[in-house]
């Protein structure tokens, strides 16, 4: 018998619409009674892996011990493998495809101790297709080791270095300017960047943005009730990365800005 | 005392707006407070009994013994029975409105045994009005029974064959083609049809689909990442009916259907 | 010791799109693993205080006991307060900021007793920026309060009388007409006026409403199933409360209504 855990932290692109995420709490139910679930998020935008590795590391540093349920999988049936990854010498353990969605939170967590491929077909559910693997390959998995059977039992171990890995983008410089990219567009249309106040703290109050066609200057903010009407703030968001604001508006409505475009910062001229 | 059970498995088309789902989820906390609910959906449209009793339908199998918790209910207030619905000598009960909601899923489940109208009041909230039958009537009840409340002691018996039919549609043939029916369309756009497999073993990997006005080749295909760029794939979906799909695009918004629109499947002339 | 608590109600304008729920919920988990979080709404349209506050009114008297974790907070990291006030004599304790989001439902539980401002920083998570204090503040506060930490190691108390008020309008009558107010849209697009039965008890069925350039009629229904097709009804919902209905349909999409828009109600001349 392995460990055993009593939580399983549950991300996933199936939306709150169809009953996906239902089932698949059934099954954990069914099988690991004792088993909490906490559901991090659903509404990760279909088959975006780059979304979901990202609200990952987001909360990663927070998740209680136990078993992470990841599955954003547009490979879902084909070779890309399922896998169980366990970190922090078996505090937790990430249950997902290999498809570089758990990637980078796995390093942040210590990165990937002993890993498995789940092949092992005793410890999954029949399935009457090959597209619903949450249901018949992950939650069987997720509770099992919550049961306390061992990562080994789940199917053969591989070499971690073999897993795919994760891509975090990071800013550069270039002629001056910090060229970033929009990270994450939250539910309140802040934009966060991908770079942290440590890294801009030669630029003054003020710092020049450019993304498209625009040039607007942001106003450095300590918090969004900070910021006055009209002004782009540049807010040390709670992760400890800069984001653009504005108060009580959506800075992604008001600027034009999405998930991946890229933004420049500078000094003024 | 009757059995107890410890989960309630809860859908509905109150939706997350609002805090209705709370509200329930509250009650049978206050009245029953070891009871684990898991929620299948809450995002049924509203008053679509059809798309509710389809959802109940695919989740059935695969949810935790005790009680299944349903509330799609148009009629809230009218003459439309409340009932609670034993099934598999009570391994489960079905608590919801008498309006052909929970039939499939409850013959799916081995048939109605026991069943009740909920009329006995002392297992009720007092309702400030009568409109909100899932607070007042149906959580009670679930919580109730959850706590080894005996059925018959929320109401009268009633004759199992006097609950509303669901309506599940079936295909037809007609002139060599199949007339399917659209049964789900799901986060990702997947078309899934009331046809299994073995109805269209005869047919070879090409199958031509008519609907509305447009006639187009669909390809068989294992799962969704076999689907070639542009191609409407057919797969055999995780319940094992047919679906048609393309590779990370949604078919809905691709082929322009939805739920209740017919298709047919024919052999390529 | 304080009292302990088993149960977190949880209501905020986090949305379910992001992990903001998922992480509050995750530091619970963490620090008080016995306790159940139950969602009211996320949905709350995002700093909207006033509809947060009304969603509190109507759940708060079917909430199990324990903490009320009310997180509607524009301000967050400026000199609003965060606070804890117990009511009914410690039963609950809510949770939140003090902008007056949690006042009307505080006043609803018989009122405030002893409160605090949360700023004793042992027990908070220390904050990479200032801007989620849910994660931060709110929910460590919650999970010690579960723990049975006093609410005085806290923060340094408050008096009462100095917590923000909330606002919750009242109909007013004027040349016959009551004057009211949407309270609220529901899911199903009901519209709840802030008017109960008793005020229109000397009007007849038919009740003829006022707003912006538009005269209606509306008939008094029992329930929403008695209302016939296109007939405005005004039935009693399940708060008490007159609403403006539809049989399946959206009263506030036929009208044109929404939350906040006032409407006049009369006897028909």
């Amino acid at each position: 018998m392995g460990r055993q855990y009593d939580t399983v932290s549950f991300l996933s692109d199936y939306g709150l619409s169809d009953e996906f995420v239902g089932v698949v709490k059934s099954v954990i139910r069914t099988l690991a009674p004792a088993t909490a679930v906490i559901d991090l998020t659903h509404e990760i935008p279909p088959h975006d892996v780059r979304a979901g590795s990202l609200a990952l590391v987001r909360a990663v540093q927070y998740l209680a011990p136990g078993i992470v349920l990841a599955v954003v999988d547009p490979g879902v049936g084909t070779d890309r493998r399922a896998v169980a990854v366990e970190v922090a010498d078996g505090a937790a353990v990430f249950v997902g495809p290999d498809n570089g969605l758990m990637a980078s939170a796995v390093a942040m967590a210590g990165g990937a101790g002993a890993c498995v491929e789940l092949t092992n077909e005793e410890y999954q559910l029949p399935a009457p297709g090959p597209t619903f693997a949450g249901r018949d390959v992950f939650a069987p998995a997720a509770a099992h080791l919550c049961n306390g059977v061992d990562l080994r039992e789940l199917g053969p171990e591989i070499d971690p270095v073999t897993l795919r890995p994760g891509i975090l983008p990071l800013p550069r410089e270039e002629a001056g300017r910090l060229l970033c990219e929009v990270l994450w567009v939250d539910r309140f249309g802040n934009l966060q960047l991908n770079i942290s106040e440590d890294e801009i703290a030669q630029f003054g109050d003020h710092v020049t943005l450019r993304f498209g066609e625009q040039i607007r200057t942001a106003r450095r903010r300590r918090t969004y009730g900070d910021i006055k009407a009209g002004e782009v703030g540049l807010v040390v968001d709670s992760y400890g990365l800069l984001s653009l604001a504005f108060d009580r508006v959506s800075a992604a409505g008001e600027l034009g800005l999405r998930p991946g475009d890229g933004v420049s910062l500078a000094e003024p001229e």
